[in-house]
């Protein structure tokens, strides 16, 4: 259970878990104990194993069975899976991603891609009788995943596809699982039937026997040491002209008939490779959300420590100073507590946005691309914040918080890759982008040089920002905002609301203007990459702006009045450090005076300054169980 | 010897490695072999003892004695010494470490604050007859070394001192050599005498015995697990009433008689703790000079990757696209290098400073302390500028960036922990500010209330910079820098360096006005706390200045046209990247105009994109011989 010294930070805790409290709360008790916790001091093969083991023991409880449909023996709970399997990041990151590789990744490719055929194997990766990974990534391409090189081509005699790694560079790389545990592996591998080639899917292919030994034509290989995460058995996989029966092609979007004709309900090959992408957004959103808990976990180590260390001696008291009462600690850890709130609220509404789709009361092709969108950016968010507010807390406990018994710089070294996996955040970030382009486009497309011109001075005007999934009270309050932003109080939402709001517009509208007229010039890659920081600010602004939605409405759901209080203040924080962030870029474009930005900083200093009393009651409030802290710090 | 494939990277690298040239070409040489690299494989207890016996081998060199006085069997070459180790930081950051506690911290206590009675401990620990740590820090105080609880009290009838721990935050922690190798300890324990605390005093108490087993009193225990650096045997140390002989007090500024009297040339106890202190300095010069090898070493893996590895294809050619020809990348990664060469002049310049002053020819205590000061804040700039660089070559080489193989993450684990030690990077750069207020003070101490806002209204004058220091060069841009800024060619040297130095004069007589106005208020710890934002940013404004004037005076040593055309380009870039970073500064301050601000992101792109093609000559001009390189993505 969460640890809670009052009844305010019961409530801030019972508001970031959101409608996954009671799953919260209950991880929060199963996962508590040693046996669940990373044990640093093992070399990367007993890692493993330790894993493994854990895995096994997790498999017995429902952690599992709420990622599958009931007719496949699940429960039917996908934001509630994302949200029970994020737990085990305070845990031990290692049983994470192994647990995400085995029941999200592989599993959610046979539930997601394969169809009635493949169902006995959901059973079986459920209880973990079947080991799988998830070979996506090549040496050669991650990010490009169109252009992976690996072939699964159709043999029409056998009634087999061949798959094979045609060159060193097609070699799967990187693969969770692959260098030990997996017996099978999901293979995205170009399709070619009769010669000819039809885009990516995904097989199943049988890679070891039971005894573990590689299959005839495979070679597995061990990535070895990496940077953190040494329990996850990452490995290599090429493929010598391995034979797998035609039944193994994962085929809900795209089938292959034993005479060899292809057939697909999405004749477009571009939209059949996407919606294939697609159906793997959950692993996007647990990302997200398990490298938000474990920025949740340092502050909350982080936070503590400061307020029981002190150094040197104030002179007006004759007494030594906690760390948290010097200003630069507080600058230092009080915004990341801040936005580590605003993303939690995000969180939870991503996952909600998914389960909605995923329970299936929901299946707009726009609320999906929607939603990849938002997974997208909020993945790309999440890390980094978690990759910056790490190390802040690992810098901010000075020696010790570079002793492994402190924990910081394992959640350091464990995090470090999210910022790369599952998608590159600087590829996501442009996707996001790329997204509210083409929106933008749709609007204008039918302009004029004239229509883009008078459109261009229209710039307080709201264009851009999506219409579908606004709810009534951020429309309430945007519709409010209505004023100039110079006159708007800055403490109020529709005033913060807005300054977000009009930066993101802005932004997109400028960056596709330069596209546009780059774009005749020089060619469209060229006019691309030119405005490529333009375009990645852009995204970035989009994602800021949905994350303080997300917090506004995530306050609304705050009953208790001292913990919506602090909800308030903290919400304040988040917007004025975004503010401070980016003053250059609104001072620039005319959205804020100097006065008013020079109101931000001092703004930043009261806010830290006023909840710095509150420290300790917003720090539970983050909810990581003292218990599973495990930093020898707090314990002395 | 560094790789260089054309007389313009011989010629930047020539540049770089400044005065010191031949020193680093031997070391590139003899350092390059397998027997000096770190074998990440092993385990923190083998770690150990190949660092130890790889000391050992180095002990063989010339490489030891240059740190020593001629009278003590060493070649008095202090520069040299620094740069020399430096350079281990390419071969394995493990071992620059054991070897920086060795001989530069444990031996440079007893060559600086011993006097002629400890002279045969030099021979021996310059052989590794003797091996020893420097405990100073204690668990409960690091930065506050002058709070420090360790005590050793004279007993005049034994004529020894007693060293104790009377509390368990008197623990001496996180001492390098302390878990299993050092004999013997410098211990940095409150002197009494007489029941009279003297402060703080250097004692060399032996710890183990030659089988390696705690002398009586003496408790070691190791420290474990590490985030990085796991060749070194950090650990603590508790002393149970440990009896030293008399003579083991390091005794150059202070001493006690027989008797218990004791006696001191330096009769300012504050003066005295300094002077002791200050001796010290090498230590940061070092760490600073590490953390910015390993950067560049980062860079060189991190950029000669981006030059092979492509990713998407670019619609207009059809060919993929290579790394660095993405926008983006060119400004994640350029601009690293840049600041890596401004640092490098900085450093050689330092290094050439705390050699005149350490070889006798110079001990002007004015120029001690302007060296402490620019050591402070050079390592605080290039250990921070480490962690930064280093975090992005990760990133910037994908999953390949998180394997071990590659280098990088053994890099970042490593010198994640130099932002910390041998000064908290936030207790350093206050360090630096302090000094500049204190010039700033002395400059306007006799002024009544009328001459403070006089004086205040004077923003465009030079008050505040120090005037010694300053060489003809610097002189001269400054004296041309006359005209207001906004009328100066922003690519002109003299702008450049007006922008940066009227952003510290600002920010430190800002600095200083608050600090007075409120101390009265509020009291000195409660003024200096309300500013200590303000106060740190003005200390890297500071830094930031003294940067340029060193790359500027580099610039001036390189005669090959087409080297000193790209290193002026990359200075200019430098020069971007800090106006970028600050650029709300310098539009709220009114030191910059919309218009500027807008002109210098534009720079920051066109500098980027005309400095691309060179890219591979910048990174070899780093010069880190690929041989010392070890990434297996750069050999596939």
């Amino acid at each position: 259970m969460a640890t809670a010294s009052s009844d305010t930070a019961k409530a801030l805790i019972a508001a970031l878990d959101g409608p996954w409290h009671d799953i919260r709360e209950e991880a929060r008790s199963l996962l508590a104990g040693e046996q669940f916790a990373g044990d640093p001091a093992l070399d990367y093969r007993a890692a493993r194993e330790r894993v493994l083991g854990q895995m096994r023991e997790l498999a017995t409880l429902d952690f599992v069975q709420r990622g599958y449909r009931t007719e496949h023996g699940g429960t039917g709970d996908p934001g509630g899976a994302v949200v029970g399997m994020e737990m085990l990041a305070y845990a031990d990151l290692s049983l994470w991603v192994k647990a995400g590789v085995q029941w999200g990744l592989f599993g959610g490719a046979v539930e997601n891609l394969g169809t009635e055929r493949h169902r006995d194997y959901i059973d079986r990766l459920m209880s973990l009788d079947l080991l799988g990974c998830f070979a996506m990534t090549e040496t050669g391409h991650g990010s490009d995943v169109a252009r992976l090189e690996t072939t699964a081509a159709y043999d029409a005699a056998t009634q087999e596809f061949v798959v094979h790694s045609p060159t060193p560079s097609a070699r799967k790389d990187y693969i969770g699982g692959a260098a030990e545990h997996a017996r099978m592996a999901a293979v995205f591998a170009q399709l070619v039937v009769g010669g000819e080639s039809q885009g990516v899917h995904c097989f199943l292919v049988p890679i070891r026997d039971a005894a573990g030994a590689d299959l005839p034509g495979v070679t597995t290989s061990d990535c070895g040491l990496k940077g953190g995460l040494p329990g996850v058995d990452n490995g290599r996989i090429m493929f010598d002209h391995v034979r797998i029966p035609r039944e193994n092609l994962l085929n809900r979007y795209a089938d292959v008939a034993p005479d060899g004709t292809y057939s697909s309900d999405i004749d477009n090959p571009s939209r059949r490779f996407f919606t294939t992408l697609g159906t793997l957004v959950r692993g996007r959103v647990s990302v997200g959300g398990a490298a938000a808990a474990a920025a949740r976990a340092a502050l909350s180590i982080a936070a503590r420590y400061a307020l029981r260390r002190t150094q040197f001696v104030n002179p007006d008291t004759g007494e030594e100073t906690l760390l948290l009462d010097y200003r630069m600690h507080q600058r230092r850890l009080l915004p990341l507590v801040a936005r580590s709130y605003a993303l939690a609220f995000a969180q939870n509404d991503l996952v909600g946005r998914m389960h909605k789709i995923q329970s299936g009361h929901a299946s707009d092709p726009a609320e999906q691309r929607a939603l990849e969108k938002r997974a997208a950016g909020l993945k790309a968010a999440q890390t980094r914040h978690a990759t910056r507010a790490i190390q802040e807390c690992r810098e901010a406990c000075g020696g010790a918080g570079y002793l492994t018994e402190n924990r910081l710089v394992t959640l350091k070294a464990d995090t470090d890759v999210f910022t790369t996996f599952e998608g590159d955040n600087v590829v996501l970030m442009q996707l996001v982008a790329k997204e509210l382009l083409t929106g933008y486009a749709e609007e204008v497309r039918e302009l004029d040089a004239l229509g883009w011109v008078r459109f261009a001075a229209t710039l307080a005007s709201d264009v851009v920002r999506e219409r579908s999934g606004v709810r009534q009270l951020i429309q309430t309050l945007r519709d409010r905002g209505g004023e100039t932003v110079e006159e708007g109080d800055l403490s109020r939402r529709e005033t913060q609301l807005k300054l977000l709001a009009d930066r993101e517009d802005y932004l997109v509208r400028t960056a596709a203007h330069r596209l546009r007229a780059r774009a005749e010039e020089t060619g469209p890659f060229e006019a691309f990459n030119n405005a490529q920081d333009h375009i990645l600010e852009a995204g970035a602004a989009h994602i800021d702006r949905i994350v303080l939605e997300a917090y506004i409405e995530g306050l609304e759901g705050i009953s208790d009045p001292e913990a919506r209080d602090l909800a308030e203040r903290l919400c304040d924080l988040y917007v004025y450090t975004v503010l401070e962030e980016n003053r250059d870029w609104f001072i620039m474009h005319r959205f804020m005076s100097v006065e008013r930005a020079k109101a931000v900083r001092r703004g930043v200093n009261e806010l830290v300054s006023t909840l710095r009393p509150h420290a300790l009651t917003l720090v539970e409030g983050l909810g990581v169980p003292e218990s599973m802290l495990r930093a020898e710090i707090l314990t002395q």
